[in-house]
């Protein structure tokens, strides 16, 4: 069935029809389908469900939509259902309830409960926030065979079964079995012979943005998280990282632009929500600006006497702005993906300084002709040397802003396009009225 | 070992150390610690290796960086270091080759070299660029006893041995049982009981994008890829996503800036390719710079009038063209998600206006303010009406430019910062003009 159809299904007022359909879709076509249909009508639809249907397609919704769910049910039930849910499933659910509300939930949770309370516990973006508890662990001295069979009975039904954990007598980590080494191996093997020693793992609070760059460098399933003692606290699976990976960069590409990143998406987020997101930092970009109309307005006599120069202010303040971004946008995310480190500011700064020599003799040349034509050779002169400079300038600008914000402790994504524009814009006026009084000695 | 140590290793005369060590390390680990040994060098030390560990090692570093590595090496221990590495990762490397070179080592791999050359077909950037053609299909008459037996005695060392695929006797998709699902079974149960029907699949040309995004939805470890007549050809594993969504994500952020993506990563472009990549959108954006020039050139005589009105220029148009790289920001991430449908052009066009008006209002506040300040009641109604036409026509190109790109099939990307901005500043002058001509009363 077609998701589409779903859709149709949901919207009736006999929801058997729907109900009868959800086996045979993928949970997270269920809850896409649940997505344009009232909400009375989803909490209609999500009683009508056994629990571990409904654990299931609330996995599948945006965390915050998944938590009104929840408040809307009937207490018990939530707290049924929340048991089915993988407990990072849960906490993230969780999370997004008034504290009343979820202790409420987890105290009727009863023993699942405990561990969803102390994964609550760790911050969001860390691996700690990021990790089940769901894992499976076998002892060095089992065997291949005994560790079938034990699956076999338990069926475990964790996220993921694709890794088994060696762990000794105090919960220390000390291998890592794939269940494909498992299932290859003659039965009576012993694990301690097919495990893998050198288990790369994490600690509890390492950022989520670090966690995502080493699941890309190693190719991994999953990756298993200790405490200080080395002991597994838990497991964090690919799935969950790609989820991060397309989060942070929607955060990075929305400060790119001076945008307070939003919670939800574009859809979700209201008029309100987005001019808030939006207004500050055009108010404060403002009282940037109000440098550069203050530098004008000192230069006014200046201007009135030579009016051509007017014309030329947009061409060379914005060939500045471009520039700057150019350079703030690859060095921010040359920081981001660890491509570029912060002790490699020297090697950066001069190869952006030919950069921008180069970027700047050609523009120079262009302006020296634009000059020329517009105010003959003189203006001409001052515009090559004017566009030449600002380019350089503000190349510098855009490389060095990410670096200083880094060192700062900021994130580097602030150096957005607007605020570089609107520096380069401040430092390019002073240079072109500098340069203009001298050659054409205007007083 | 840590590759910090390993890398002092790689730069010994004798390297024997570090190719004892290299059992212990991830290849990833290998892979990163070569980055910074002179070329000769890791020659010396892949030659030293057998070609399984060399083709891991091989698989782990950036393609180009493979790719120049294999061009180094004699050419049959080359083509034996391709025979051991997965399919999709020696079609990616050989892709970098010039057609000669990879046409006599493809020769040279013998049978292995066929699948490979059939994977070179593909587009790059689609999903038959992506799969590997190394995956495990059984029928659904067999049973789970028989297939593990088949499996502990194959030992496929296949990239991806977490789902096996049910195919029937014409090698069309029918099924696919997970790993997992099949140790938890008892070994009597047919697999065609134990499997899932729906298969979600993919066909060989769907943008990797798409692609992406679907492993996003889902959260799969693998998809399987079909041609037209639902054939199973290939399988795209999740490790690969995760770099194609790295990798997406950087071309997009460097778009945003109006940059050629880079093909490497910052640091590996030289001087001459980062200049490359910006020159021509710089003098592309002056020819577009041009038109405001021209605007302000046309209204001189106005301003040497009134010269207070220059002072206003870079603050008016640098606001428009922030909001409007905002709300094209929004957009273009918004779309590239899939947030937002070209369908729905019409409820985001009222949204930005809204949202447009609601900023517009608040900075129109502010810049009456200004205005009076600085030049009287007069000036500060042209300001404050200025600014408000500015920001909500500037916030509606924003937004607008993307969906046009998008139907005209071009990336929306393309509607960076700082052309939105360079537009912006074109029309924010010509409303600028046309206000202050009329409420002073210029000529």
């Amino acid at each position: 069935m077609e998701p589409v159809v779903l859709k149709e299904l949901l919207l009736l007022e006999d929801l058997s029809p729907a109900i009868e359909a959800v086996p045979s879709l993928h949970p997270a076509d269920v809850a896409e389908g649940l997505k344009d249909v009232p909400f009375e009508q989803q909490l209609r639809f999500i009683n009508l469900l056994t629990s571990e249907r409904a654990a299931e397609i609330l996995q599948a919704m945006e965390v915050n939509e998944a938590a009104e769910i929840l408040n809307g049910l009937e207490e018990n039930q939530a707290a049924e259902i929340l048991k089915h849910m993988f407990t990072d499933e849960a906490a993230d659910v969780l999370g997004e309830l008034p504290e009343e509300d979820s202790e409420k939930l987890i105290a009727l949770m009863e023993e699942a409960g405990e561990e969803v309370r102390e994964l609550l516990a760790y911050e969001e973006d860390t691996s700690g926030g990021l990790m089940s508890t769901e894992f499976i662990t076998v002892q060095e001295g089992q065997r291949v065979g005994e560790v079938l069979a034990f699956l076999r009975k338990q069926a475990p039904s964790t996220e993921n079964a694709y890794y088994l954990y060696v762990v000794n007598q105090a919960g220390v980590l000390t291998g890592v079995v794939s269940l494909r080494d498992l299932v290859i191996s003659p039965l009576t093997t012993k694990i301690g012979t097919i495990m893998k020693k050198e288990v790369i793992s994490v600690p509890e609070d390492m950022d989520q943005e670090e966690v995502a760059r080493l699941f890309e460098k190693y190719g991994f399933l999953a990756l298993p998280v200790v405490d200080m003692d080395k002991k597994l606290v838990g497991v964090i699976t690919v799935d969950d990282v790609l989820d991060v990976a397309v989060e942070e960069v929607t955060e990075d590409i929305h400060k790119s632009a001076s945008i307070t990143p939003l919670e939800t998406g574009y859809t979700d987020a209201g008029v309100w929500t987005l001019f808030s997101k939006r207004i500050l930092w055009l108010v404060g970009l403002i009282l940037v600006n109000l440098v550069s109309s203050g530098i004008i307005a000192a230069y006014e006599k200046v201007l009135a006497s030579t009016i051509t120069l007017v014309a030329f202010i947009p061409l060379l303040i914005g060939t500045g702005g471009n520039t700057g971004s150019q350079s703030a946008t690859l060095i921010i995310r040359a920081l981001v993906t660890g491509d570029v480190k912060l002790a490699e500011w020297g090697r950066v700064f001069l190869k952006e300084l030919f950069v921008g020599i180069c970027l700047g003799l050609v523009l120079g040349a262009a302006g020296t002709g634009l000059g020329v034509f517009r105010g003959g050779p003189e203006v001409g002169l001052v515009i090559g040397l004017t566009m030449l400079a600002i380019v350089v300038v503000s190349n510098l600008i855009g490389m060095s802003l990410p670096f200083i914000l880094t060192v700062l402790r900021m994130d580097p994504a602030v150096a957005s396009s607007p605020l570089i524009t609107t520096i380069s814009d401040a430092s390019g006026l002073v240079i072109y009225f500098t340069i203009a009084s001298h050659i054409l000695r205007l007083q």
